[in-house]
């Protein structure tokens, strides 16, 4: 690609990557209140970022948590506007022990940049900034009309930002969305993500006895809280990976056969996949279900965490009085987030055993959501993404999930682009998470390039309302 | 009672008092590494103790692990010898935050003396010292030879005792030992316990893929370690409490219908226990067989702790590679600590899901005890224990495991004497654990009546052999 932002890309190489470094050095672990100022910091170099790009209005926005980072440049009249979207916060990096180099101190090796948030999403969502940074370096001004909104909760639910979107659709108001938080299919495949699973992220508390129990005393007969647990959640899914939950079901929306067709032509290798990507001796889940529809088109209910009892070194013969486990769900189309929360409640108390109680506390939900693929914001986004990496734009779906798209869709009724630079082995939320080098450079071009035909093809009247 | 002993035991009591309150305060962890230099202080507070009493050979004698303490008193020629044995390691004290005051931080609140290891195992192991010295300072001798064995692993499973008792029968040669480590059935009512369960302690690990993996990319296909732990566990006990680990019923044996029918004469209410000794709202377990029998002759299967995935504040969508628990049995008599390992094991492999791998560590294992009540040194432990308290002793069983019992009867050839000053809501393994002061200076008391009866009735020709 022979554009001046891509040239300008190639010139500052180091200087784009030294600034990365510098933003992935901060902990912005926005679960872990001991890091609040970390997440604050990690705005504040957002909010300083945009505004050395040229951006302007650049607004740091308190809320009841994190804050929000907003800018904008409207300097393009006729022209559509596009709202970025990304978000500063990074998951946890437990297990430390595993972590080849610290999480915080990024390191390449093998053309990767390893570090906590390096793909998901500080990594992606600087491309955006940095394709400003290249567009207005060369060109002194931009061709669309730019927001950004960049927030703070992405790994906690969100919830902020949610508000904060439902309140401001004047404020936000935009043509399409731009979000670079998703994967290519493989390497140098240029991908389009046009669907995204929903989320209920639940913990699941049982309560025994008053207080921690000698199991030699009372051992057959006192009820033990951890046993409990396991007894419900162990009925939550049968062998063959079915949810055993009474009408989980009901609302699911099958992929169209196109889109099935589609996926079976996609280079899967499923031993490959096994070995590489999940490094494991078999698959799991439903065995009537290919592989990919199991991981984009079908729900899920997966354990993340459990803890209960006497946990550290050697033995203690303890019957602890309670036990606890994080559960979530990823949706899929047409499946209420507020009616499987209260489907899994109804079946936890109504199979609750005797001696405990049983509590469910959701944490967080949002629906899936399916971006029509003929969108004329999508298709100049294929062309560009296509253009850049000289190979064409496939569409998959994504297992994850990203809230805000449902958000865009319903408040502000635009579109969202999934525009991802990550790749499948990149290890979000696990230790040694990377992002390779070239597609951190490639992906600033490819925003560039696509704003760039955005604005030369696009008036701004293209339709509303096509996500769903 | 008017004896001397016992006349000086009330002289002094604020004395006695004071000295196991400094016990006590050590925190003798035997679990946590980072204790080690507090199991060690312990163990010279014991030695101290003994040669301040009149002990003799008083000796810390080195382990692969934590120290033992031997002493000795061999003066009475053609009397029989007491080997007294206690523990002087303590279990953890989490969960801290449920401690009304700190737990090495003795307080005495209403007649209680309040803090780990209370009552199991320091303050009943002492009044065997104290009831040396009371007899000392006032007959100026014993009236038994009388050898004390006390470690310091008793709550990690007692390793070096067990190889120490095996391989120095000679050393330890007694015609009884006497043990104070269970509870009385009721407040006021002597008890000898004459069963004790035994005990298989193991750790499962269930491990799938080889990092964690986002639960969003991956949850439908990926394994989940966590998951194949809570449907591999909640497959070994059905809902009625049985457990389904194939043979592992066949050896138990069943207690005598004369022993049944003198359990059904105790004083023992089910709604009272369970509000007041339990406080749940229902009883669990097998419930074909009464309460008392699930607790002291029914095995059982218990899950005391259970740890994977991200178990911090709010949410993480992570499945984790790996995830463990703690699991126990509870043996009763003619059941092989080593078969049912095995059974369980091959449970655990036959069944594991796939994708995942299982790996079983046992941690410690000894088999149940039942003492025969007409052996001479139990009748005249029932007859001391009677005079001390003013009321008949009753013989019970006890769910817990005091696996030295076992190694007594097998390497030195004698029969045990259970003689404990506990209370059944002393909270042992719990936060605000207990011992009752009057009980501390009663079995004082106690303890020096039965070595002064022994002595008095029994020339060194007790039958040996009698406990299995």
């Amino acid at each position: 690609m022979a554009t001046a932002s891509a040239a300008f890309v190639e010139t500052h190489q180091p200087r784009l990557l030294e600034e990365l470094l510098a933003f992935l050095r901060i902990p912005s672990i926005s679960t872990l209140p001991e890091h609040a100022g970390d997440v604050r910091a990690a705005a504040t170099f957002v909010a300083d970022a945009l505004r050395a790009a040229g951006m302007q209005n650049v607004e740091i926005i308190e809320t009841a948590h994190h804050p929000l980072v907003y800018a904008d440049w409207m300097h393009a009249p006729g022209k559509p506007t596009v709202l970025c979207y990304g978000h500063y916060d990074v998951q946890p990096p437990d297990p430390m022990e595993l972590w080849q180099s610290p999480p915080f101190a990024p390191e390449i090796r093998d053309g990767n940049l390893y570090a906590r948030g390096s793909a998901d999403d500080k990594g992606q969502m600087y491309t955006h900034i940095k394709a400003i940074e290249a567009i207005m370096a060369t060109a002194g001004t931009l061709p669309v009309n730019v927001k950004f909104l960049v927030e703070g909760e992405e790994e906690i639910g969100g919830k902020s930002v949610a508000a904060f979107v439902a309140a401001n659709p004047e404020k936000l108001k935009a043509d399409v969305a731009l979000v670079s938080d998703t994967s290519m299919y493989a390497p140098g495949l240029p991908t389009l993500c046009v669907g995204l699973r929903g989320l209920v992220y639940t913990e699941v508390k049982v309560k025994g006895a008053a207080r921690d129990l000698h199991s030699g005393i009372y051992g057959g007969a006192a009820p033990n809280p951890i046993f409990a647990l396991i007894e419900l959640l162990s009925q939550a899914k049968d062998a063959g990976g079915h949810i055993q939950i009474p009408g989980f079901y009901d609302d699911v929306d099958e992929p169209t056969a196109v889109e099935l067709e589609s996926w079976s032509s996609l280079p899967f290798n499923e031993a490959e996949f096994l070995a590489h990507e999940v490094g494991s001796t078999a698959l799991t889940g439903e065995s009537d279900r290919t592989v990919l529809e199991r991981m984009w088109s079908r729900p899920t209910l997966e354990v993340h965490g459990i803890a209960g009892g006497f946990t550290g070194a050697g033995a203690k013969t303890v019957i602890p009085a309670e036990a606890t486990a994080k559960v979530s769900f990823r949706l899929v189309p047409h499946q209420d987030p507020a009616k499987v929360a209260a489907a899994f409640d109804d079946f936890l108390q109504q199979r609750c055993p005797a001696g405990v109680t049983v509590e469910l506390r959701v944490l967080s939900g949002s629906p899936a959501v399916v971006v029509n693929p003929d969108h004329p914001a999508i298709r100049v986004a294929a062309n560009a993404f296509a253009e850049s990496f000289g190979r064409q734009t496939v569409f998959d779906r994504s297992g994850g999930s990203i809230p805000i798209v449902g958000d865009f869709a319903n408040h502000l009724g635009i579109p969202t682009v999934l525009m991802g630079f990550g790749l499948p082995d990149d290890g979000l939320h696990s230790p040694n998470e990377k992002f390779a080098v070239e597609n951190y450079y490639k992906g600033i071009q490819t925003v560039a390039h696509f704003l760039e035909l955005y604005g030369a093809a696009q008036p701004a009247e293209t339709p509303h309302g096509e996500a769903s």
